[in-house]
């Protein structure tokens, strides 16, 4: 290929009105000659005087983006002699041979962690659980926000995140938690970690040794009871009923050194935990000196009445530690939870955030920060509880009218999710894998389930991110699917 | 003493022309404040927003001084009503707890965490090891790239990252990989981390039972063994020579499950594992089934040549793991790093991500794989090499001209750090104290050490943060705190 007819066809791919500078967008081109061919190895490039001129660019951006060309390997130049293709240029694609796992590669330990629903990959539609509406967030403001951090003030954010977070966004966080949940605490007992798994992780790491005795609501999510048993961590799993979990003398006998909680809105079937049942559990607490793990995952959630306060609120002994997340309020990806610990573990949870996954993110949790105390956050719920709640409300609405006494619900005018039980026996794989070919996609509640005995199974239907004419849709499909798989074609 | 007379007393001590940032002078002077009572217990401080504008000083630098004061057990923030000295100032202790650690509270897992160096905040100036020079860094090109993705485009991009990461990223970085380090990979391998701790987390939690062995290089970088200590695994300290880990046939005996290098700038020496130990590494690896995992932290600031290949590229067997970041070549806080894994592994090693973390960040993972696919990590790189490179130049040639024959520093012309050691016998923890009083931070090179035997110790001097005229100042300051405790005043 002549050197004018390598300018003449860089002419032709140059974009001069695209956002992509012409440095980059040379660099690219010539990149992609070269790989797929165009150039020959070891062919000569026009001299970078010529090519400015022929392509009517400055000679600079044509002299650095060979600089990168040749800093990538893909040109040699020799002062003189001028800019040559190397003789072996990196070749695109290049397939490796897949390889069977060999045996025993995954420990005992990680076929645990592999084991059982954790690892599934979120899809869209309805009825996934736990699927906020990221449609209705604000994100011009969001972007308002971070803009200020990400601009000349960046550098002064690029490090790690000591001390349990950004201070600003601690404090807003004690701010907006004393206002919202009754906790009681300062901003430097609130520790900000990247995401919920990482908070329980921590948790566990620090507070228990392999097989010390945890005891977990059943059914419960998944995430508690993977992060005990990656860490070699016994959990014993207790019965939830309409007064949440049901702790009995002889949990309290074993001595726990954990129990994990969801007081407020229990995970999945959505009961409130009694107040006889709150009291006792602190009372132990501070009798046995063992830590309940509050996680309040959803309680901005609640639609017909003010959620019921946190047990860390109540706590006068602190031995509570209280878990949120953004991921339900603002959006899944944010990864951004927070923990409130008690005053006497802050130096070591603290200690134990940096040793173990030196957080940072530092622009994020400014803007975030920003987002709480402008005000914006309380804006985006008060936003969001009535869509939630009209579709709840439509989703009971269409479950009574099509199945009627066939099913019971969850209690609870709160979250994101209901769960579904049927009243007669229903051969729930076969509605599931049919319900799947229509795009109603159902997790099962034995998916929360961690003991091994009998177990009333049933769904959990999310509806957060559906619309009213979703739900109507969606309910339909399931209830023909219904009748196909359990009275046959009526 | 009233909020204005603080800044009047902090405005008289602070040094503009220092080589110490003002966030680390307001740190010292308000520690300082605190400690000799010139501030008094529970006395309320200015607000970060008035002691900005009375200082000339961005509010961020501020806040975070004062977020290091918090997280040390200075201040508290107490709830919606500011800044406050604590009722007990720490005097040289780093605690913020009010209440008594409960006997016991803290698990032996927990202790072994928290034992060591390994948490320590990071601090700004000479001669902290590992700090990239973060005003080099492209913040406004970085910015342009991340709005696209904050934007409109958020919505799509607000879940969880399936799948090991945003495919773009993952391609970007093979095709870069493979060029930059003669990594042979497809997309697929790639996996996107939150940090290369959670790399290494997420192979010991999958690869690994507890009581397993694996070979780690002695001295290395603590995170390594951190994450197996935690994880009940048991470390084989391998000595490092000039020729990289010296492996004999007791340690490939021992049939560990994995090993730990870094064998093209082994952390903290900087020797490059010789090509017979290589052969010997990757053929007793394919032969006993072990892992190989290959942590790559900085191949890409070699200044004298080519950075040898990756282990990965010359793997014929599919057993190395290879780790890569990019706290170094853009900045600590990014918090992004990534792992290339074997192809039997990605399955396994996408649903243990996923099941373990829940990933996100898409948007910052779409504007890094435009920031790599652009050219710019590329071009930045080319920025920063000479700059480092002459960092280490001007630190070997003080340190010649002060030290003499006295000292022996580490070989290698890359990275971001040296270490230093003494020909003769010299009080290290006299001359760490007196030259932290001077504001030159020393780290120990036994803060790597993980053997029990005698460890030759030191220094590890970074420089990657400092101006030269920093590392002239930084080392004469060095050489007169080193003639005070080592000959006496001259």
């Amino acid at each position: 290929m002549t050197a004018s007819l390598i300018g003449e066809r860089i002419q032709d791919l140059l974009d001069r009105r695209s956002a992509v500078s012409l440095q980059q967008q040379l660099y690219r081109h010539f990149r992609e000659m070269i790989e797929d061919g165009t150039l020959r190895p070891s062919s000569r490039l026009p001299s970078t005087r010529s090519l400015a001129t022929q392509l009517g660019v400055s000679r600079i951006t044509i002299v650095a983006a060979f600089d990168m060309l040749t800093a990538d390997g893909y040109l040699v130049g020799s002062i003189g002699s001028g800019t040559f293709v190397v003789d072996r240029p990196p070749i695109r694609s290049h397939t490796v041979a897949t390889r069977a796992v060999p045996p025993d590669a995954i420990s005992l330990r990680g076929q645990l962690i592999l084991s059982g629903a954790s690892g599934l990959q979120q899809r869209e539609g309805a009825f996934l659980p736990g699927v906020p509406d990221v449609a209705a967030f604000p994100y011009a403001v969001w972007q308002k926000l971070q803009n200020r951090y990400l601009g000349q003030h960046l550098a002064q954010l690029s490090g790690y995140a000591n001390g349990g977070g950004y201070l600003p966004l601690r404090r807003s966080l004690a701010d907006y938690l004393r206002v919202a949940r009754g906790v009681r605490c300062n901003p430097e007992q609130v520790l900000v970690t990247m995401g919920t798994q990482q908070s329980l992780d921590l948790i566990v790491r620090l507070l228990t040794d392999a097989n010390d005795q945890v005891c977990i609501e059943n059914p419960s999510h998944w995430a508690g009871a993977l992060m005990l048993k990656s860490l070699g961590v016994r959990s014993v799993p207790v019965n939830v009923d309409r007064e949440g979990i049901d702790m009995r003398d002889q949990h309290y006998a074993m001595n726990p050194k954990l129990v994990f909680v969801t007081p407020s809105h229990q995970f999945p079937l959505g009961s409130i935990l009694s107040s006889s049942r709150r009291e006792r559990l602190l009372r132990e607490a501070a009798q046995r000196n063992f830590w309940i793990v509050e996680d309040d995952y959803d309680s901005e959630l609640r639609y017909d009445q003010a959620p019921s306060p946190s047990l860390q609120g109540e706590d006068s002994s602190g031995r509570v530690i209280y878990l949120g997340t953004f991921s339900k309020v603002m959006y899944p990806g944010i990864r951004m939870s927070y923990m409130v610990v008690p005053s006497s573990l802050v130096s070591s949870m603290v200690r134990g955030l940096l040793s173990l996954y030196r957080p940072g993110h530092l622009p994020l949790q400014a803007a975030l920060a920003d987002f709480i105390s402008d005000g914006h956050l309380t804006r985006h719920l008060i936003n969001v509880r009535p869509l939630y709640a009209a579709r709840q409300a439509e989703l009971r609405k269409c479950l009574a009218e099509t199945f009627g006494d066939a099913i019971s619900l969850s209690s609870g005018f709160a979250g994101l999710h209901l769960t579904l039980r049927f009243r007669q026996a229903v051969d729930l794989d076969a509605l599931q894998a049919q319900a799947a070919k229509r795009d109603v996609l159902l997790r099962r509640l034995s998916a929360f389930n961690h003991d091994v005995g009998p177990f009333e199974d049933g769904f959990v239907l999310g509806y957060g991110a559906l619309s009213q004419d979703d739900i109507g849709t969606a309910v339909k499909r399931l209830y023909e699917v219904y009748q196909t798989t359990h009275n046959g074609p009526c």
